[in-house]
């Protein structure tokens, strides 16, 4: 049930409504960056609105009209600007995540985030818990791999994405991470959705690659649900017959979530493709889509990686790309962000 | 790598052979029902094969010719019977496993379990924690459920298979349950399917919706991996372009796991079809194409259901549904399981 | 527009009738099988429906509620039953086609033809005109090919059925075979599908690899709508994301279709599979689903055929499955037709 | 197999070269647009290729590395520019064809084909002849519709490109039209794809909602197969699970495509889509991925369309668009053509 509060109530009249959901066994959830509406839900019994449309500082009461009140523009018209450790994700700039696949060693890591930096890159991505097919290959350094992507902060400047597998990793990447990944292997694991939603970072929430639109928007929903505001959604491509690539980047989410949500959207050319040829056009043609941002892997020597080298472009290539996407972005009125206005000197150092 | 063992080697003389593997840091395997073979894995460098080659008791070592050795027949050319309460499904007998969606209350789940005992299903499911899209809606009754589902079982006599939908519930269903079921949106969650592993219990495995064959086997090797030999997989349907049906039922599938892999193989008709009027059918043609057994949503009330009303068959139609498997076992030499001969009296009442 | 005619109209009425659509441009189709409904058609404005109501003979008029009525069970509840040169087929038994996948030379075709008539096949498939991926390849005997089966016919007493790629081929296709198959890349080729609706021969209709359920029958609407009422559909599976087969069978839609539609419906699992081991499994799977027959790959020696080698069964396999598919066909009371109902002796040498 | 000439072979040799394949009962296909090349083809036996390794002028003989010799960068290095009507496509800029969905009347087509000439389009689009999955919906105008293309082209000077559904269509088309389109539903229509191979105008080959990348290509070899060097390929959306479009456009393709043929390759965002909103953003990544053009519905009143209304974009919006993709097509070097270099006064009025 969706109450839409008069702009005008004070606010003992919302907190006297949220009371009044309490005490009815519903829960209230706030539409996040606003105070114009209430979702309240609950108890499984279909709801009496008209016990809400009478009390103080109540406009109207009804049904959404998404299942996915709190995610959509239908209570928040406005654009949602994510921080990920001060880079403003969703706002007027395009933002390039870089980093490798996985974190194979401290030098790896540091060399990547470097390059990828002074590629002009303005988030660091790299995993620690990797979700892997097989049980008998390389599954990340954990703790360790966290260790090191902290390093490359401190050093760098930029903030860093990482993936927590399990709600038993949630701990450790909100301590040591500026964003936490759920993948696309993840995107229908509701508890774990539900944890991230109650964590203080936000969270970049993958699609799962035989995900419906409705179905991705309803896992940002979970974590919407749980209180925490800052979800980034992720395109990477979709399992489809075609074999010529790993998966099909499905561009025409973006505007279609655009429309339906208020979350950013960003586009990870290297899953959907799984061929490093074609990162860099994916990238361009991700820009033009209206996305905030792409997300792309980065090795030094990606014949040598421990996962995903076929799909991981060089720092070479990488530099051309970001000035490539750079050129589209400008074109339709996205330029990229500048990398100095998010570098705040203070931000480095600030975990224990 | 996959090492062969003579089957004339003395006990001590496979004890040294994993004593020797340990001490490279790599993991040995025993393949489940067998003293054929051991696979070891490890340290991500590539093993030095004539190590081993040279071992007393060691007839050959080589690469496995697939990457999930351990649900391969190439190291276990038996078919594996998983005993679920006692109900072995693999064998030479077709198994049926029915119950609600999910356990909505004693009266409901009870009234359920007497309906399938007396229709002859040999096994009990019905969910405690339900995965839902919507975070706004049932979600399951959770240990409540597992108690009424425990209940049930002690007055049917039938064996229970419920779904755990994270780590953090595996303890809870390992305790109430004759079966963990891992549901398919679960199926790439590795963390859980490393929990399982180590379950003392059988696994239910529902096959991902856009899971690939062989992506579908290595979520079993990781179970198999931890060393739980028993692993059941389900095929439930796939997200295909096609809209008449919620997801496609792959029942090409079954006779591909049954060639590829010694674990016994079950369809579920209702999730594939999502429509009631085409389970019966499609429970009748799994039978055909030779699976080990169905699992079928039963509900007295359909339209009344927490959840997935629209494909639960009533217990009349699945009384009609089990003489009509019945048939189409008997043709094609897989009977239904007897239900007198899975019941042991003192089976009742099992865990405290 | 439906007109549901009363039963009690007279000839003369129902002509009126006719003439009154004609006279205002529209077209009117007779429900094949029953004098119970027209539809009418036409103008492309939307019909006054007033005009038709009022005329004498006349029990309703209004909108079908499927855009395929003339398919539909909404204006012909019995089972249509199509009959291929004397063979019933969407009667009450099931029936079994096989043969080459394409007619390669007279000794092969009638050796095969031989086999599969004495293993208990009821009608003869082979392909003289092939569509094939490739220009450069094998692309069937024409003309040659269809003299071949038809010689086949006379020695066996099976009827033919065969594939017109194209308009230009119907009219050689129609004088030899006994029906005319359309393949699933030409199940869009609407022009084709109205020529063989204007054909006195059955069509044999297969689903195109990527069409809905809708898309299917719509088709059939378009060879039912000039007049020929012999339409036999065939699925033979679609594309998937899954790579382990060729194609991913869909045998709900067998169920599906039966329930909307009054036309047999036929499997074909050997171009499903596109594998050997599994079009038995599936050929069962197909009687237990309630399919009204199958249609299945021969080939003496399939390593050298010139196509589909992969998937066709050799004349000893086809032995097996017609056995076996006989056992499960019995088990759902839709037993195989008994060769010798449908021979008889002055079939032979119907055509110049 | 494939014969590489040698570039100082004389005419005289490359003659005999062709000869002696036609001797053999081979057919030889010169590449088009060089004479670097042959590939012969033939008799579905294992050709000899001692025989012409011999030969005078014969560089090198062997197989191609792709099924599809004519169409791969492997025989022809160089990108093939095609000419409709005199506009270059593939070259150095990017061209916009735009148009209504069907010709419905001369005052619609003529009326949309100056607005899109005025927004900027090089090529109208517009189908007389349309695959329409109902019999009984507008089938299009048939000649009365090529007769008001080509009037539109007279007064605009816009070359006009229009769908042959059928073999029997492709002399008319080819006689009003400057290039001939084979639609998604006839990409697998083998004998309409030799036929337009046969014609003197260019074909606008569209992908199958269903087809490989490989049968995409193999749909263009048959084409070029039959002479016809002019091929222009088309992405437009291809079958997914995918519910919130009509289909999931593959942009992933247009790199894969550029990089094994030398054809070019344009992309349509309004099938594709199949929603009015996403088309501006689709044909913005389509210039952003590096595609050499776009085709585009447009409809002045899309509301009253006779087909495809919703995915139709007004003439105001085309302008947007046109203005939006010009803007994008500059960042990457690709600028959209100029209008006024294709535009030759004679080219007016030259069919009779």
């Amino acid at each position: 049930m969706l109450v839409i509060i008069d702009p005008r109530a004070t606010k003992e009249e919302t907190q006297a409504l949220t009371a009044a959901a309490l005490s009815r066994g519903l829960q209230a959830h706030a539409v996040p960056g606003t105070r114009r509406a209430l979702v309240l839900t609950g108890t499984g019994q279909p709801l009496d609105s008209t016990v809400f449309a009478g009390l103080p500082g109540v406009l109207e009461v009804r049904q959404p009209k998404q299942p996915f009140p709190l995610a959509s523009r239908e209570v928040k018209p406005e654009d949602t600007v994510v921080s990920i450790g001060g880079v403003p994700v969703g706002g007027a700039s395009f933002v390039v995540i870089g980093g490798p696949c996985a974190v194979e060693s401290r030098a790896q890591t540091l060399g990547i985030a470097r390059s990828v930096r002074s590629a002009g890159a303005h988030v660091l991505r790299g995993g620690a818990f990797k979700p892997r097919t097989s049980p008998y290959v390389f599954q990340g350094l954990g703790e360790e791999g966290l260790k090191i992507l902290a390093e490359a902060r401190e050093e760098t400047g930029l903030p860093v994405v990482t993936e927590a597998l399990d709600i038993e990793h949630v701990d450790l990447v909100e301590r040591y991470a500026d964003a936490i990944q759920v993948g696309s292997r993840n995107m229908h694991n509701f508890p774990l959705l539900r944890r991230v939603g109650r964590a203080r970072k936000p969270v970049l929430l993958k699609r799962g690659f035989a995900a419906t639109l409705e179905e991705f928007l309803m896992a940002a929903e979970y974590v919407l649900s749980e209180g925490n505001p800052d979800v980034v959604l992720c395109e990477r491509g979709i399992r489809t017959f075609s074999d010529f690539s790993r998966n099909t980047l499905d561009l025409t989410i973006v505007p279609a979530l655009r429309s339906l949500s208020h979350l950013p959207v960003i586009v990870d050319p290297s899953h959907s493709s799984g061929r490093r040829d074609m990162v860099v056009p994916l990238a361009r043609a991700a820009a033009a889509v209206g996305a905030d941002g792409i997300m792309v892997e980065v090795h030094a020597a990606p014949k040598d990686a421990l996962c995903d080298g076929s799909q991981s472009v060089t720092p070479d290539a990488f530099d051309t790309l970001v000035r490539e996407v750079g050129r589209v972005a400008d074109s339709v009125d996205r330029p990229l962000l500048r990398q100095e206005s998010r570098r705040p000197k203070v931000a480095v150092g600030r975990f224990a």
